[in-house]
């Protein structure tokens, strides 16, 4: 296989004419149908529907993303192919409309690929998906498909989304750029909900510049490029209170990267060792009544994984201690922004570390969650392999609302870092 | 017209086997029949399929809302009627499922009456409903045909939504109770989004306990009953920074309200007092995004209402704009918090007067967008009439995860008010 271009690239061939777009997806499909009998990344492609729309961007005058074929998690809309949800309630059935972010992509004339396998409604029942750097782990979920295809050269760029880890932990585990901005950037209009207060929609792609690009769609603004010309950032190591659940491999990686990045510890306060807890209530909480359609009405459709589990729990989960929760998330999260007093971006595990065997547990979103409360946006880089010679990554956080610094900063320290 | 059982006294009736779903229901539907041609508060009515959901439900095993009539703005999804959002491009169309408000209501064996006419998309562009007081007058929107409908008998209970004052602002020119709980309680599954960050379901009613019960159901809370036994709450008088666009029975209104519950002044802090202006960025910035699909891909059926005012405005919104109006509302709601530090509730107008003539107009936000954005349960109480014989309304504001302690006190204060 040849290396596959990145979207920026892509787009820049394109524009100058030395690249159709019809070419770029047809090398797509080839490349998908070689690898997609072992990685399983897609729940939805139809080559032909991909070509229709290559066509039509290589007829069209210009867009930010003319011609880039993107991957779609299959929780998220789309009017032209069915959406999933990895659900036999939902299989085989076609929405209304599009996604926000899929039709803001489609006026941008991107290319919808297909969609990608997710767990069961974004939630722990995995898919098919294996890790293309070995099938017998899994690619991390919820955000499977996506962050397989985008490691394995199916496509440039894909939609993933976060309530505990789905976007960071799935890249960081098939070695990709994950990217989750700022809770409320980015539009969820046509995304299956899971928890209202911290579902977000994340990107995945090869390059720093391709997160850029993507964002610069999904929020409509004009092109937004990467500053690489900023000065030395201020690093924080923030080792979190969970760093004993992290490897052997993970906490070294962590150290040696602080090191090189002259990077300060930063510590949560003490009230706030046990966020965790608060995520698990509100994520609880919230989940049961948002799935009340699906367990209410159609409960023998339902994964017993899902029913025994987050249901089961989220039952227990008092109004009170959810309110609760709500006012520690509050503080929480004017804590984090207090955090960024002194540094520009904190540096931390983005996942516990290589990608566990087998693909029915999907792993440990922990390192992600508390972010995902605070609602902060990260980014994950990949940071060379683990022992089983799987990917292991860097997780850098940033303050909210100044995603652009974080991405500067991550583009900054990937040149650092870089061998 | 005997004077309609609130959905407390039918649940009572039901429960004690004095009143059957099936009389209950058509008893509605013949009220319907009788007034809908000058009221027009429904976009969908199928008397069979109501009458079917009462006779499963008489037949059922109790339940909170067991043959209670709801009334369901048609924004919202009901997976056996259509969910037209008053647009031609929904119009006739049914969703697969059920939004999770109707799911836990079905639970509660409720009776989903049919859907109550919106503007298009809980925007501005008005739907064919009157005023029931006066056919003449706007019953206000965007949650048109439920404050309608509820305040003309048809339904005990209806479903609204509010992004600015969609639920308080018609409820006060209908003369019934509405009600918006603390932002991010309800879940809003399978409700269309205009903005994220500020959209809120709410609920109507003609009786305070009818709120608290339909607020147990949605919740799925064990049976929460108002306290009437609290002690004198402290209130304070908050004419906020808008208090000169109020007409002049509205300022006597409330200068006698809080004289009579020994009201103290509360004001916002200086910076807040352009706050409005933060909720409209966040409001144009959100909705031009989260209408992508349809303006995009049907721009041709989107009223020129929206097309040329709420969207051409929200693309004039920068991303600078919009961050920095987040960074205000984030400081907004902590103000907020922090008016509650000597009060229980605040007082304030439900709107600037009486419902306005005609229906084109339905009416000015602005006395609710602020509480929108703070996030802050807030309830409208009739509170007689204007100098055209139009209900006017007192809005009561609590500190946000203190529902019940607003509800109580807008009893305690509806005792202290009533003549």
């Amino acid at each position: 296989m040849k290396p596959p271009l990145s979207a920026t690239e892509a787009a820049a061939a394109i524009d100058a004419g030395t690249l159709t777009a019809q070419q770029l997806v047809r090398d797509c499909l080839d490349r998908i149908a070689e690898r997609e009998p072992a990685v399983r990344a897609w729940a939805f492609l139809d080559p032909a529907l991909a070509m229709a729309q290559a066509k039509a961007a290589d007829a069209s005058n210009g867009g930010l993303l003319r011609g880039i074929p993107i991957g779609v998690k299959d929780i998220i809309d789309t009017h032209d192919m069915p959406t999933g949800h990895n659900s036999p309630i939902f299989a085989g059935k076609t929405t209304f409309g599009d996604a926000a972010c899929i039709a803001l992509c489609r006026d941008a004339n991107a290319v919808i690929m297909g969609k990608t396998v997710t767990t069961e409604f974004a939630n722990r029942h995995p898919g098919p998906t294996t890790n293309p750097h070995n099938a017998a782990h899994t690619p991390g979920g919820s955000s499977s498909g996506s962050a397989a295809a985008v490691a394995d050269g199916h496509v440039p760029l894909a939609f993933g989304t976060q309530t505990g880890g789905s976007v960071i932990r799935p890249a960081a585990y098939c070695g990709v750029i994950g990217y989750k901005p700022t809770f409320g950037d980015f539009s969820r209009v046509g995304i299956k909900m899971q928890c209202h207060s911290l579902d977000t929609l994340g990107l995945m792609a090869r390059t720093l510049d391709d997160i850029a690009l993507l964002r610069g769609a999904v929020l409509k603004l004009p092109p937004v490029k990467i500053d690489r010309s900023i000065a030395a950032p201020r690093i924080g190591f923030c080792r979190t209170p969970l760093w004993a659940d992290a490897s052997g491999e993970t906490k070294a990686l962590l150290e040696r990267t602080a090191s090189k990045l002259a990077a300060v510890d930063v510590t949560f306060a003490a009230p706030f060792t046990n966020i965790l807890d608060d995520h698990a209530a509100i994520m609880g909480w919230e989940c049961v009544r948002n799935y009340a359609d699906e367990r209410l009405r159609n409960p023998d459709k339902v994964s017993r994984e899902l029913m025994d589990g987050p249901v089961r729990k989220g039952l227990d989960v008092s109004f009170e201690r959810y309110v609760a929760a709500q006012r520690k998330a509050t503080a929480f999260k004017a804590h984090v922004d207090s955090l960024f007093d002194d540094v520009d971006v904190l540096l931390c595990p983005s996942a516990p570390g290589e990608a566990p065997e087998g693909v029915e547990f999907t792993g440990d979103p922990r390192f992600n969650s508390i972010w995902t409360l605070a609602g902060t946006p990260c980014v994950t880089l990949p940071a060379g392999a683990g022992g089983k010679g799987l990917p292991l990554g860097i997780q850098l956080v940033g303050l909210r609302h100044e995603d652009d610094r974080l991405l500067s900063t991550a583009a900054w320290a990937a040149a650092r870092l870089s061998p």
